[in-house]
């Protein structure tokens, strides 16, 4: 089954498209935004009942680009997921992908041009929340002509962002796909975000947020941030099985360039992320994690704050995953039952880490499948 | 018992004390040290047979100043260990703490002056190992009539001295204590290390490390580094049980100033960190904990590595500590008692993470109060 998946078609060929919308959209912080941009990706085609629209929402350094292939050659995020044959099968489904506010991918955000001034926003970007996002997401469901997502589905903080959507709009969303995420983060969570932020911040490329206007990139901070999260990403044995303590040369030379090969891997990664994402987005959106936390207006009752909830869910988690391991998901899955919600959840047993939730890992992907095939269209 | 413990009698005031040697240092990296200073305390008094030393080994920030109080009122950092009518009973032991190589508290370092030069050492100063700080503290132990060691003893990269010292020289040291360690870092343990550095690296005020003749410190770089260092020292839980998601304010309000408490504390412990201790050391310390591997020339084998030990051995981890778990005191454990060692090994259950050896939690306390007082002068 899984030879036949990864032989699948592609959705091929896409191109993003933008909406723009002209009605201000009030914002968690109190802010408001008076226009944007969203830029959004489709595969398959909205059925007659509108019905079939499955919505994809992405993490921390995600987009838009979910599935299929763009002219410049770059593969979607989760196409090993999304696309015809595949467990998120585009033959049946209507998917949707979109860049969240305040990312660097063509909707609005830091790295765009503010109307108001003609310049790019930096510093001026308003902070945004998950809450934020799904309303935003909600306005591009209305523009769509889609009243009803037969899925909302998210891995880590699209994963948040899954689980919100059934909270702020339960009468529109009939199955929501929470994978390797959590109700909210920890101190510890948290603390790894701050370390990250405080690199950024600290970059005397960051101008307060400005760079732009200086002709530079805050790269050292950027690399570091990224450098921080991909230790979060990879399970301890992950990073062990591919790495080990193995040196670049026979033995050690004494420098302080590439001893290990995970100083190469990590500062590869790191680099290569400074060469494209956006500084102030990875601010934002780490603040947007940060903030989530559906309880904080029901005294921490996660129960209480579940109540308004009318999807179905489906909750999976990665046995290696420390970043939100599976007793944070668990924490999802029992404040659902209480509140007597339909609930499967799967613990998936992968030694990637947080990561697995974007690999075609079989388990994983039998599960999501034998799951979306049964929703009902 | 713990009570009268805790009410016993400080060493009292302690003044640091400079042995200064000629004799050139071999470094395991093919270096040498032409001359060298060690800066050391010491408190009890060695007995006449002089069979009652023990040497306390210092971890990546700690210092000569293992017990007492200094002239300034600083308390040394295992003073709640060491000290008369305590685990590390000053009646009747004889212990040394020392300041190690490439250390910032007054043993030559990279911000001690370099003899050839005149100025300070900076980045010329050389790589140090773990087995380098054994060898210069054997010629300390030489020089203060110390033959053999009723005792070393040290937690996590001290931890490592100890092990190292029962290898270096098996008929100097009679048992190791070897606490909160590991028997060489994994890939993960490595990559925070790597992180932290390319933080100091990175730095525009570290200056290729002669940030000194710049009238400068690196102390963004060193902050960072810091504040990722204090996140694996603590446990998740214990993180959540002392900050959780405790804001500063009532509710959040949006900006990238302290909005949770654990971000607060971070910044402080970044901050007050790089008020005090040298950059230039953290790069060569974290350098000397990636390095460590005794079964490197062993082809991995730690058992082989072990097999000319002659010392008996504690062995003690703790429940919560992800940067040097159980698991990883049990390896050294396990390849000692295939070496036919006696070892005894104690799993303490401490909710503070890799930070418990340094506090005075009762059971850990009390199986190193049991430990020692068996050990035969």
């Amino acid at each position: 089954m899984q030879e036949a998946q990864s032989v699948a078609q592609s959705v091929g060929l896409v191109v993003p498209q933008t909406a723009h919308f002209t009605e201000p959209l009030p914002l968690k912080s109190g802010g408001v935004l008076p226009q944007y941009d969203l830029v959004y990706e489709t595969y398959g085609t909205l059925n007659a009942a509108r019905s079939n629209a499955v919505l994809v929402c992405h993490a921390l350094s995600g987009s838009h680009h979910v599935a299929g292939v763009h002219a410049d050659g770059s593969v979607g995020w989760w196409d090993n997921l999304v696309g015809p044959g595949k467990p998120l099968d585009t033959n049946r489904f209507f998917v949707i992908g979109v860049n969240n506010l305040g990312g660097c991918y063509g909707s609005s955000g830091p790295n765009a041009i503010n109307p108001a001034t003609g310049k790019p926003w930096g510093a001026d970007f308003p902070f945004v929340t998950v809450e934020d996002w799904v309303d935003a997401q909600a306005r591009l469901a209305d523009r769509l002509g889609i009243e009803r997502f037969a899925a909302v589905v998210g891995g880590s903080l699209g994963g948040m962002q899954a689980l919100s959507w059934t909270l702020q709009y339960p009468d529109r969303v009939a199955h929501a796909l929470v994978i390797a995420s959590a109700p909210k983060l920890t101190a510890q969570n948290i603390a790894f975000n701050e370390v990250a932020r405080q690199a950024i911040l600290k970059d005397p490329d960051f101008h307060a947020g400005h760079y732009y206007e200086h002709g530079v990139v805050p790269t050292r901070g950027l690399a570091l941030a990224r450098m921080i999260g991909h230790i979060t990403y990879l399970s301890d044995d992950a990073m062990g099985q591919k790495f080990g303590r193995a040196l670049r040369h026979d033995k050690p030379v004494f420098s302080y360039d590439v001893e290990f090969e995970i100083e190469s891997y990590l500062r590869y990664q790191g680099d290569k992320f400074a060469g494209y994402f956006d500084a102030n987005t990875y601010l934002l959106t780490t603040k947007a994690l940060d903030y989530y936390d559906p309880a904080f207006d029901y005294n921490g009752d996660l129960v209480a704050a579940l109540e308004r909830a009318k999807a179905d869910y489906l909750v999976v988690s990665f046995t290696t995953d420390w970043r939100f391991a599976p007793s944070r998901s668990r924490e999802i899955v029992y404040a659902l039952m209480h509140s007597d919600r339909r609930v499967s959840y799967a613990e998936i047993d992968c030694a990637a880490g947080h990561d697995s939730f974007l690999l075609d890992e079989p388990q994983y992907h039998a599960v999501l499948q034998a799951y979306i095939d049964n929703i009902q269209l």
